[in-house]
């Protein structure tokens, strides 16, 4: 007999937004996975923290890098991908020898999350459960109180590092959008949402729904340098009814 | 002192993948309010059925009409708006006497939800809070298995409800797709699945997460009907990494 692999949302920081079957899962686990920066412990390692039951083992999955190469080298790829290997092999051995495993993921697993390239690697060989979790992005329109989508309205989730003619060019295409990963791509954001017409109802939110959040309109952001994780809500059509 | 407005999700139908913060909301209310169609008791009620305390009272909004009349029908805003207005009303004569408010919603409430036109009206006068839900869509790619997003990939969430032309230059312009509402307009999504070369990589998802769930490839569907809420997921990239 193999063990099944739990691949469980924890939410978008704020404990109390994890799910009942989260909960559930995370206090039965003899075994809990998680990814984190190097040398910290992680978001969803620290959402999970009242809940783990004494004695749980974890195994620790430090990413080489995060931010420090970028995507474009080559060497992203490749270190990435060696790294996801020796995650896998891991969970496998595990997995293999009849232990279940709980792999926390921050927000929703299969939206942007890491999880997914350890879950490729396994899914033909393990029983495997996805255990869907609140994302972000719902997390900080939540907060923000910005209703996004209403009625027909098109909504588009769009990463940071697209180009900015290519931002433009989808942000003109949609009703509301969401704007990830922004970091190191302010600037180009910025001039994006500018030429879009769209600055004015763009809305900041920085750790949404942690205890240190930060939600303000685009507009009165003067910071040059913001998180990798921070986001930029572009609601849709405001009192279509 | 006025009551508190709780705007809250109670995910995609699976009672268990309503949030802690949710359960102990809807536990606590002495006051529920929802949505259903006409006649019927409606998904966001039924989920907190575990949750409500003896002797809850309950507000029952049944909508006038849900897809008997066409959105395209100037009677369907005109009404909708005329039974939206109401129903604030009736929320707004309970805040305004001190009575706190849970009001639950399916899914994610700012994700396509009902609750947004209340919350419209009623936000500058009362305190109100927003509590995430897990959006149907996330329910749906947990239980088919389907990464939906990695790296940077574009999402584009379409309502079946856009016309063929348009649907297939948004499909063509994202990496993922997420298309809701199919209902009726599955012969359309489909032609337009076609044209955009996606039919093969295309699941359909209906009542994901619930008992009766149906999830298969959107090539091996062959009835002519599908409910309204019925979904259809396009991955985005496989194997990324």
């Amino acid at each position: 007999m193999t063990g099944i692999l739990y691949v469980v949302g924890v939410g978008p920081g704020d404990p109390e937004l994890m799910t009942l079957k989260a909960a559930r899962l995370i206090g039965a686990a003899d075994l809990v996975a998680f990814f984190s920066k190097c040398g910290r412990k992680g978001h969803a390692r620290r959402v999970a923290d009242g809940h783990l039951a004494p004695g749980v083992r974890e195994l620790h999955f430090e990413y080489p890098f995060t931010t420090e190469i970028a995507v474009e080298n080559p060497r992203y790829l490749t270190d990435m991908g060696v790294f996801y290997e020796q995650c896998a092999k891991t969970l496998g051995d595990e997995l293999g020898s009849g232990a279940d495993v709980v792999l926390l993921c921050e927000g929703d697993p299969f939206f942007y999350g890491s999880a997914m390239y350890l879950y490729d690697r396994l899914r033909a060989r393990y029983r495997c459960e996805i255990v869907p979790g609140i994302t972000g992005m719902s997390g900080c329109w939540s907060r923000a109180g910005a209703p996004m989508t209403h009625g027909d309205d098109v909504l588009s989730v769009l990463p940071a590092t697209l180009d900015e003619d290519t931002l433009v060019t989808r942000l003109q295409a949609c009703d509301a959008a969401v704007i990830m990963k922004l970091g190191s791509n302010l600037a180009k954001v910025r001039a994006a949402l500018d030429r879009a017409g769209l600055a004015d109802r763009a809305i900041y939110v920085e750790r949404g729904t942690m205890e240190d959040e930060i939600i303000l309109p685009f507009a009165e952001l003067t910071r040059a340098k913001v998180p990798y994780f921070a986001i930029v809500l572009i609601p849709g059509r405001q009192g279509a009814r």
